[in-house]
């Protein structure tokens, strides 16, 4: 059994609206020295094989295929060995 | 500078909907050794401080205050230091 970790945000190109809010906001509580934040998606996988390059390649391809849009965002993945 | 990198997690007995969908989604894709599957957020924070310390505590309290639900959610985060 294996946990994918991944990570998935928006390019550095595209604006980030959320982020933007976000960041009003905690200026406003009066966190000044907070210079930019960006918002983006956190997806764990649990994966039910015994091979971590199999593991890794499911991770990708659920990425590529349905998690992330590759126009928009960039993702990145760890995969890490699990016991339950 | 520093970056703080800030997962936001539902706790794990609370029902998560979003990543149920994905599950399904997965599957219907064809990847049946996808067994459970939980959705959070990332949050990307650039604080300008000198005191590694000091940027922990204002992204501890920034979740705190602003980005975790602390009923619903947990958090975990990181604080790296960044040249830009």
């Amino acid at each position: 059994m294996y946990v994918a970790k991944i990570l998935i945000t928006l390019r550095k190109t595209i604006l980030d609206p959320q982020g933007k809010a976000v960041e009003h906001s905690l200026k406003s509580l009066g966190y000044d020295s907070i210079k930019d934040t960006r918002i983006g998606k956190y997806v764990e996988l649990k994966i039910d094989e015994k091979d971590e390059s199999v593991a890794r390649t499911i991770a990708d391809e659920a990425c590529r295929k349905l998690l992330a849009n590759s126009v928009m965002e960039d993702y990145s993945f760890d995969v890490i060995k699990s016991e339950e």
